[in-house]
This record gives structure tokens, C-alpha cells and sequence, in this order.
């Protein structure tokens, strides 16, 4: 091995998959010194995980990148097979798969390969800052433990191998027949596929960082170093997958399906993309001995006959075939998440779970989209490193959350049916729709609820100089939890847009202001005070935004008022609310109404986070679009109390 | 010059402007041979057209070009200034720009590059088979008389001149000062900018083709090659045109406005993507001696400043100018639109009016759009040669209709506001507004009304043997106008789905079976003898559709049923309305039910398109989603009378 040069770097990432990909995703809209690094020579091609909740869909969006939505098989309906009296299955109950009202998105489904896709070519478009390199393995990560609170120090240091092409056989490609590897039922494009030779190969380079980030998977190697363990269980039942195009008469092979045969094992049907379908399908005869399963004795012809006998009387078949695997659950929790606010891990690095309800790509996705934010604005120098640790302390909990739901759900679907009331070792099928039911809302990613911390503040702190939260001005919005979405006009061109269109991920944190009916003299008056206020110098605004940049770079300030868009000018409200820019003219995207529109009905904002249309109040949004508090309009005081606590001013 | 050897094509498209470059991409999504040549070296910057109609909305997303909807300001409102009692403008009236239900797009606005960009990579994405050939021009037009009846002839013979830089100086560039000509404000991709060599600079080649097809604009090479003359009007008046990122404290500059001043002439506001705003601009002192205009001799500080004065009293101003220019109008229509079946013009070629109604961009891709999958199916041989004859009958109508449209809007907006009801010379603006209320639906693409012809059967025809059409059972069907389209929802996936999304752009003409409530035995029993019929060796389906070919390559069969979703089994319907492949299972995107959807309501489209939800109908949809006859849901007879007059059997 010859010797690269040290470099230095903000942040490095080790692991490439939808956790890696994220976070630098978003280190790339901030603008951060950012590497990515992965063991394989190319980017998932087909299988792994393929189901994306409605809040991973909303942060995609925030991002720019539609194409998960555009691609996607979009699973509307869930329906429920049972054995009847005869034991022959019968659908027993159909329901939305998504309940209704939870978001503008619903629960949808796409290889996860595509999705890996639209992170490279959008990193590719936004600027070409970061690119993944492959394939690299790290060998050592030290730490220079006394310069840890030195924010100008590089104190992690990481020495990594650049593999040679024999060195890099891709892991996912080991068990695999040929041909399954690449899919060739559902499109991709090709352009990274042949790895284009880095001139490293067989070197070994150290790079200085500021952060690393493991996101390197359930057998990660960043935990490992770190000294982490998994916690949790490792259970007997074996699963085989098959992604497939089904030749069948089952009549429901387009929803998604849970279906329990009387004595045959159980079976989920998730509808894909093109004609693709997945099958989860439980295996009885294989690996019944216990213990870690050997993948390459199942084969899919194994898992398709499992999958016959439980679909029977229906017939079920295919010719083409995409992927396919066998795995055991085992479902763990890391006992840590970061080391020294410096070294952090996200995703299937610490926590691993059953397959089955579409949970974990989710939720890794949004590991490091809770972390990528914070990182950038603490390397920036806008924000101290206090708020790294509520990465740990806000995940952590959901990882919890998720092994939870995981065990009751995966418990209630591998079980045999009960035969009758009496039959107390079987499993009640109406208890299992129930948990099902209670975890639509756990399962679409929004029942996300961070606690109170540095960031959020959830009631009012009742001394002066603090936050004097006042929830109750918008008594149906939950803090500490995603902004919902719901239709607002423009006050300037009266188009109708979702109020999530206004959040896009950027770093920014936004105070939304519910002005209430500024068409009234005394509530317009209060908010030109605070208009007054957010042009002067000692606002909040004019403490953390640099002199040379526009004035919203920092803090965008919002207006959603609730008179009739016709019965205000914009040209007629303060500055602040709309900043003038000497050579591009007014911003006319930053006030709102709360009003019909003329195509798309009226969203009901007001009314549906419970806001008062006179009172109104200030909704403060975190930039990852968690409500991080709500105050009174003319309360500036306490926007001052909230943003002290952990950024830096000027 | 030197000599390429001749070539033989089916198609040849002079000009790649919208219009060409709309019927290379139908002829490249039919697979016909076709070549497109263009005397510039590049395509359009900045300016010219910039209005996207619904109508050719709906027509680029049949194509999957949705980025000009996702790109473009959505302009939603407009509103009418005028002279107060002081001669001082003020808005006296608002309404929405488009009206309400006419579509699920509403007007657009983006600078036509923009567009001429997503075709060229739409056609490279999809197969890439048709490039366009830069800078050309054509030298010598000759028809070979005698084989204009011979369907496998090449009787049209086209010099054309490989064009070396020199020679090839962009005309738009002619009058545009330096930096004017490529956009700096709105974003445009790069990679065709730096015309490669082609190695054919300064060489002739003369291409024989079955079909030549003028695309090339107001002065049209091919349209005097022809003999045709353009006939019709040159106004008197002078507008300047200004794209612009204005600096202003006019309270409506994203809204477009109609500015009638009392004294300083009008001007009309059209608020584009990003920052930009177009004014065009009444020139009142430029080029007052009549005739054509010298361009050269209008600067953009002379349009500015007749701007200033028609929007006094308020302030206008400006950093940035992406484009201007200054036009005289001329209302014109060409005597003549094709020749021998076999040359065709489209576009401005054959139609120049006003900008100012946003309508020459969106007529130029709808005359190619009527004609491209006619020539396709003839050069494919599977329909007659007759169809060709309705291009001209069909978008010559259009043609008057659009200039009397302009002839209209023109003079009234022009025209100087009357001072009270006894000043006859001056323009009633309530004229004004009824004039442009009225023309809403005409200005959105949606009126357009085909008339009787061989594709085209209004009424019963009468007698056995003929098409017995029955537009009483869809009595708020427009029998020669398009498709509307209302939210359906999947038999087998309960996905809901705009009616339009099942009418992609790609040659099919389809059945629309609304089979009425199939859940009741006696409705059932219809549907299943007609689902027999289409099956059996005789049915339109079977004669016109190569046996080596899928079912529904030609003639597609979808289904609408009225019953309620859950009441129908996919699997139970005959197999004509879900075809079955052998490797890819049954077709679940063919049968829909007009019913309630889990998350976007009720399409209701029995209810818009006038059908008895028990009686039912079939519609009979052109490829280009108009509708083209109506027939009893039991009678086969007529659709087989219907295919029969234009179609080639095997």
C-alpha cells in the first residue's frame, strides 16, 4: 500500500445507502465540505427495501426530488385475507392503506435502487460538490480526544483502503444467481454502472474531519469501532422475499395484502412499480434448526412453493423474477448514537428490524435527515454544538418506537390464525387489523413527536428572557412535530400552494407569521409593529444574518394572514415582510392568505391548526420542518429567548 | 458544393420550432423514419412565445412532458386597469384566468427555449431516434406527380444545403444587442449550444420522401415553394415587447393585467417563471409613417419609457433585460395548407397574428399535433390515405377562427378607452372584458370543434352499414372536440387517476367502454357478449391487429363501469377487457370504476359526460384524445362501420 496525503474534510460519511445518501444530500445544499464513502463498486441495482412512508416522501419534496412520487407504485388499499370456517382463505376486510387527511402523499412503493439514483443525479445537479467514491473501505478511526470542544479542529481521523475491482465484489451479489443482481424488470440508468478506475486503487489515504457519520449498515463498521452494541432479539421465524411479475387469479395482487392461511404460514403482497410485485412469504421448512439462516440454501423456487400453499386455491406463478432473499428478524436497538458530539451513526447502523412494514429505509432516511441540518449550522459557525446532541436524544426514541411496533406487528402476523374464541396460542385477527389500524399513522412517519429540548420548546418557560410558549394560539398544531400541509394562496399572483412548498430543506429556520385579518386597523397595526421590529437592528433577524446577505438567508420570515387576499395590497405592508432587493425588485413569495382560491378550494389553515383568525400567533419551524414553538405575534422577546439559546450571533 | 448520395426518408420536417419539433416527437414515438432539419444553429434562447394554453398541456403530458407545467408560472388571475374619472389607472376589475373546470391546467407561461428543450431531450430519452440536423437550409422542392397515389412511393424530392457557421448566423440574433441573445436569467441546459461539426459543412444532399412537412415559420421556404399566398391584414399599430425582472411598486406585476391608459396607449403584463416579467407595450412614436417596422431603430429604453407613461402614476424600472423586441401585427392565414396529400404546412407558416393573446405557439404545436399520427398510421399502412385530407379541413377552421379571435381582442385592446357612453370613438372596456371573458375557452385550446369528416361522426348516420352514432348517450359529450377529463378509479388498485392519463400520445385509437352498472346481471350479460364479441376472429379488434402483436397495439378497450368498486372482481370480467400475456400476467390497468376514491373524491364522470349509469355507451376516442363517435354499448355493427371507412384491414 502506498500513502495518500492527509486531507481534511467538515464531514465524512462512511456508507453510501439511503442514510449516506441523505445526509449528503443535505450537506450539499449547505454547502459543506463533505465526503461520501462506500465498500461497493456501484449503487444498489435491485430488491432491499422498496417502501416509502408519506413523510419520507414530503422530505424528498423539500429537496427538489419528485421522482420517487412520479415512479412509484402508489398502494392505495390494504385488504385482509382469513380462513374461513373450511380454512380456505377469504378476504375478510379491505381499508385505505393510508388514512385520509395524514398528508398530501400516500404510501408508495419503488425499488430502492431508484431512489439511490435520484440522490446521485440530484447531488449531480445542485452543484457537483459531492460525489460518492467506491470502493473504499475504512481501516482506522482515531480520535484526538483534547481538541473534541476546539470547533475549528479536525479531531477525527480515519484512514481508509481504496479497493482494487477484485476486492470489491459486491455483498449484495454473493447469494445471487446470475442475472438477478442487475434488475432488468424495472428501469435504471446505466451511466455509473461501469466504475470508472479513481487511479487510487490499492492506496491508503488519512483524512482529518470535523464529523464522521456511520452509516454503513447492521454490520457496521463505524459502530463497531465505536464500541456499541446491538441490544435486542433474534427471532426464530425465516422470511423469503420474491420480487416478482406474478402470473395469478388472486384477485387482490394489485393492493397490498396480509394474508393468513389456517395452517400454511402467512404472506404480505406488496404491489410495486411496472408490474412488479413483492411477496414476503414465511417459511416453515427452512432453517428450522435455528440460529443465523444460510441464505444460499433458499431458493426462489423453495419460496414460491411456500407461497403457492398459502395463496391456494388461487394459483400463483411467474416467469420473470428480480430479486429474491431469505432473511431472519431480528430486531435491535444500538446502545449508542454518537461519540464525543463528533462521531455519529445513523440508520441500520443502529437499528434493525422486520422488512415488512416498510419501516426501515424510512426511518434511516430520517435519521440523517434530523442530523444533516444540525451538523451544517454548527459547521458553519451559526449555531453551537449544543444542538448535536439532541441527534441522540430525538432518535433514539424513534428507533425505540420502531422495535416496538415492529414486535407486536411481526408477532400478530407470523402467528397462526386462531380457530376460535378458545384458541388462546392462535392470534386474533381482529386484534392484529386493530394494531394495523393504531399503526397507520406510526407507519406513515408522522407520529413523530421530538421532546422538549434545546430546540423545542413545548410550554411557556414563565420567567422573563424565556420562551413564553404559547401553544394553546394554535391549539390543533402539535410542537415537536412536522408542520402539516394545507393549501394557502399567494398574496401576489394568487396561486394555490401547499404550505410545505414554502419549507424547502435549505438550512433556514422560518417563523411563519399567522397575522390574523390584517385587513382590520388594530391587528394590521400590531403587525406593522413587528415589521417595525424585524427591520431594526437588534432584531432577531439582524443578530444572526450576515450584513452582505440577503435577509432572508437566515431566518425567512413568512406572512399567512386571514383577511381576503383582494382586500390587502402587498405593496401596502412593512418591508420586513417582503424585503426589497435592488436589482431583482420585491419578494413576492413571502405573504400568503388563509383564502379561497380559485381553482383548488380554500385549505383551511387557520381553522385547522386552530388558530384564532384575529389573534393569530408565530409558528418558529426548525429547517427540517418540525414545529420548534409557537408565541404571540407581538411577543418578539420571546423569538429572541428562543433563537439565543443556540445560535451565535455575529 | 459537393454531392451526398440521395436518401430515402418517410418523413421530412422543414424547421424546428414548436411545431416541427412536436411532430418529430410523434413520429419518433410512432417509429417513423424521419428526418428534421433547421437553418439555425441552435435553438431559441430567450423570448418569442412563451403562453402554454391548457389544451396543450393536457397534449404535452400525454407525450410525459410535464415539465413545462412544473417549470412555468402558473398565471391564475387576471385584471383589468383603466382610467379613473382623473385619467388616473385603476384596477377595476379581477377574475380568474382561466375559468373554472375547464381543465386540470390552467394557463402557463414559460420562454419557449425552455419547451424547444424538453422536446429535444423527451426525443433523446425516448429511443433517441430523431436529432435534429443543424444549420440547413432546403434548396429545391420537386413531386414526382405520378406516384403521389403510390402508398410505398418517395414522390417528393428535397434539395437540402449543409450549412457552415459562417453562413448560419441565428436570424433572432440579428437585431439583439451582444448579451441579449442567450438567456442570463432563466435556466436553460447548455450541452447543445456548441453545435458539434457534422462533416457535412458546405454540402448539398437530396433526400426523396414520402411526406414533407413545412414547419418553417412566418416566411416559409416550403409554403413559396408551394405557390400559396399569405392572406389577411398588417396593422398599423407597433408594440414593443420587454422580458424583463422588473423593479416596481405596480401593486398587480404578477397578476396579468390589461392596462388601458387615458392617453398613453395600453399594456399588457404577463408574469413569467422565476423573476421575470413580459410587458408588451404600445409604441405610439415609433415607426408612425406605416409599413414594416425597422426593428433595428427600437430600443429597450424607448419601450421602457412607453411603459413608464401608461403605468404613471406608478414607478417602473428595471436591472435586468433577458430579451426584447418590436413587432407590427399581421392577421394572416395561407390560402392553402397542403398539396398532392403529400407537402403540409403547420404553424406560422401558415397562420401569423397577434402575440399578445398567447395563442401562436400553442395553434402551431396543435397543427402538427392533428397531423402527426395521421401521417404515422398511413406510413404504417394501416389506414387510408384519406385521413390525411382532414388535416387541412380540420386546422384551416381553427386557423380563421384564431384570427378573427385576434382581430377582435386586438382592436379593443388596442383602442383608446372611451371617456363616457357618447364618446364613439374611444373602446367600451366593458366590451373589452366581455370580449375576453368570452374568448376564454378559446384562448385555453378548448373549443376547438371538429366537424364532420371521415374521422368524424356526429350524428346517426342513418341507414345499415353506417355508423348509427348516438351522441344523446353521453349528451354533455362533445362528439369532434377532446376528451375532458375526470378522476376514475382503478378496478384493481383503487389508485385514482385523471381519465386523460389513459389516453397517452401513442397512435391507439381507444374504445371507452362505459359499460354501465355490471353489477347487475342483465348489464353484466352486455358487457360479457361484447366482451365475446371483441375476443371473436371478426371484431374490429381482431381485424385490424397483426396477430403477432398484443391485443390492444391498435384499437385499446378500457372500461368505465358505474358500479361501486367493491361490488366488482377483476378476475370474473371477460378477458378482452384485461387481456392476458403469457409472461407478464393479466393487464390491471384497463378496467376503472366511476366511484368514490379513498383520498381525491368522486370523478363523477358518468354524471360530466352525460351517461346513464345503466345504459352506458362507447366512445370512441381519436390517438389525439378527440372524440370521434358515440355508439351503443351493444353495437358492434357500428364500430365496425366506423373503422371500415379509413381503416386497412389485414
Amino acid at each position: 500500500m502506498t500513502l495518500a496525503a492527509d486531507s481534511e474534510v467538515d464531514v465524512l460519511i462512511v456508507g453510501a445507502g439511503p442514510a449516506g445518501l441523505m445526509l449528503a444530500t443535505w450537506l450539499s445544499q449547505l454547502q459543506i465540505k463533505t465526503r461520501i464513502i462506500d465498500k461497493r463498486s456501484t449503487k444498489i441495482m435491485a430488491g432491499q427495501a422498496d417502501g416509502f412512508q408519506c413523510r419520507t416522501l414530503e422530505i424528498l419534496d423539500s429537496f427538489g426530488i419528485d421522482r420517487v412520487w412520479k415512479e412509484s407504485n402508489h398502494m392505495l388499499e390494504v385488504s385482509f385475507w382469513n380462513p374461513d370456517e373450511n380454512g380456505v382463505i377469504r378476504r375478510s376486510a379491505r381499508a385505505p392503506d393510508t388514512p385520509k387527511g395524514l398528508s398530501r402523499f400516500t404510501e408508495s412503493v419503488l425499488h430502492q435502487g431508484r431512489m439511490e439514483r435520484f440522490f446521485l443525479d440530484h447531488l449531480k445537479e445542485t452543484g457537483d460538490r459531492v460525489r460518492v467514491e467506491r470502493p473504499i473501505v475504512p481501516s482506522l478511526l482515531q480520535v484526538d480526544e483534547p481538541e473534541i470542544n476546539n470547533p475549528s479542529a479536525h479531531p477525527v481521523t480515519l484512514k481508509i483502503q481504496h479497493l482494487t475491482d477484485e476486492q470489491a465484489t459486491p455483498s449484495q451479489g454473493n447469494n445471487i444467481p446470475n442475472g438477478l443482481f442487475r434488475s432488468n424488470l424495472t428501469a435504471d440508468d446505466t451511466d455509473d454502472l461501469i466504475r470508472k478506475s479513481s487511479g487510487k486503487e490499492g492506496t491508503e489515504e488519512t483524512i482529518k474531519a470535523k464529523y464522521v457519520v456511520g452509516c454503513d449498515g447492521a454490520h457496521s463498521w463505524t459502530r463497531k469501532q465505536l464500541g456499541f452494541k446491538m441490544e435486542g432479539e433474534h427471532t426464530e421465524i425465516i422470511w423469503g422475499v420474491l420480487d416478482v411479475v406474478p402470473i395469478t387469479d388472486f384477485p387482490d395482487i394489485r393492493v397490498r395484502c396480509l394474508i393468513h392461511s389456517a395452517s400454511s404460514g402467512s404472506l404480505m403482497v406488496i404491489p410495486r412499480e411496472k408490474r412488479v410485485v413483492r411477496l414476503y412469504i414465511q417459511l416453515k421448512e427452512v432453517g428450522a434448526g435455528g440460529g443465523a439462516v444460510d441464505r444460499s440454501k433458499v431458493t426462489p423456487e423453495q419460496i414460491l412453493k411456500a407461497a403457492q400453499k398459502i395463496i391456494a386455491p388461487y394459483k400463483l406463478d411467474y416467469e420473470q423474477c428480480d430479486w429474491f432473499t431469505a432473511y431472519q428478524i431480528a430486531q435491535r436497538v444500538s446502545d449508542g448514537f454518537e461519540k464525543f458530539n463528533r462521531i455519529f451513526l445513523a440508520g441500520d447502523a443502529v437499528h434493525t428490524h422486520s422488512p415488512k412494514a416498510g419501516q426501515g429505509q424510512n426511518v434511516s432516511l430520517q435519521d440523517s435527515y434530523n442530523l444533516g441540518w444540525k451538523i451544517g449550522m454548527v459547521a458553519r459557525g451559526q449555531a453551537s454544538s449544543e444542538i448535536l446532541k439532541t441527534y441522540a436524544t430525538e432518535r433514539q426514541q424513534i428507533a425505540r418506537d420502531l422495535i416496538a411496533f415492529d414486535q407486536k406487528f411481526s408477532k400478530l402476523f407470523s402467528g397462526r390464525p386462531a380457530k376460535d374464541v378458545s384458541d388462546e396460542t392462535g392470534i386474533s385477527l381482529e386484534e392484529f387489523r386493530n394494531v394495523f389500524h393504531q399503526g397507520a399513522v406510526f407507519a406513515a412517519g408522522l407520529s413523530v413527536d421530538y421532546g422538549p429540548n434545546i430546540l423545542v420548546v413545548k410550554e411557556d418557560e414563565g420567567k422573563e428572557g424565556t420562551v413564553r410558549c404559547r401553544p394553546d394560539l394554535a391549539n390543533k398544531l402539535k410542537i415537536g412535530m412536522r408542520l402539516p400541509s394545507h393549501k394557502i394562496v399567494n398574496q401576489s399572483d394568487a396561486l394555490a400552494i401547499e404550505l410545505q412548498k414554502l419549507l424547502p430543506s435549505d438550512g433556514r429556520f422560518r417563523l411563519i407569521v399567522f397575522s390574523g385579518d390584517i385587513s382590520k386597523p388594530e391587528i394590521y397595526s400590531r403587525y406593522e409593529k413587528l415589521g417595525e421590529y424585524l427591520s431594526s437592528k437588534d432584531s432577531v433577524v439582524s443578530l444572526y444574518t450576515p450584513q452582505n446577505s440577503p435577509r432572508d438567508s437566515v431566518l425567512e420570515v413568512l406572512t399567512i394572514h386571514s383577511a381576503k387576499r383582494t382586500d390587502i395590497e402587498l405593496q401596502s405592508l412593512p418591508e420586513a415582510f417582503h424585503p426589497l432587493d435592488k436589482s431583482k425588485g420585491w419578494d413576492y413569495w413571502k405573504v400568503y392568505a388563509d383564502d379561497e382560491s380559485y381553482h383548488e378550494g380554500h385549505g383551511q389553515v387557520y381553522e385547522n391548526f386552530g388558530i384564532d383568525r384575529d389573534e393569530g400567533c408565530i409558528v418558529v419551524v426548525r429547517p427540517d420542518g418540525y414545529v420548534a414553538a409557537t408565541v404571540a405575534v407581538a411577543d418578539t422577546k420571546s423569538l429572541e429567548a428562543y433563537f439565543e439559546r443556540f445560535m451565535i450571533k455575529l
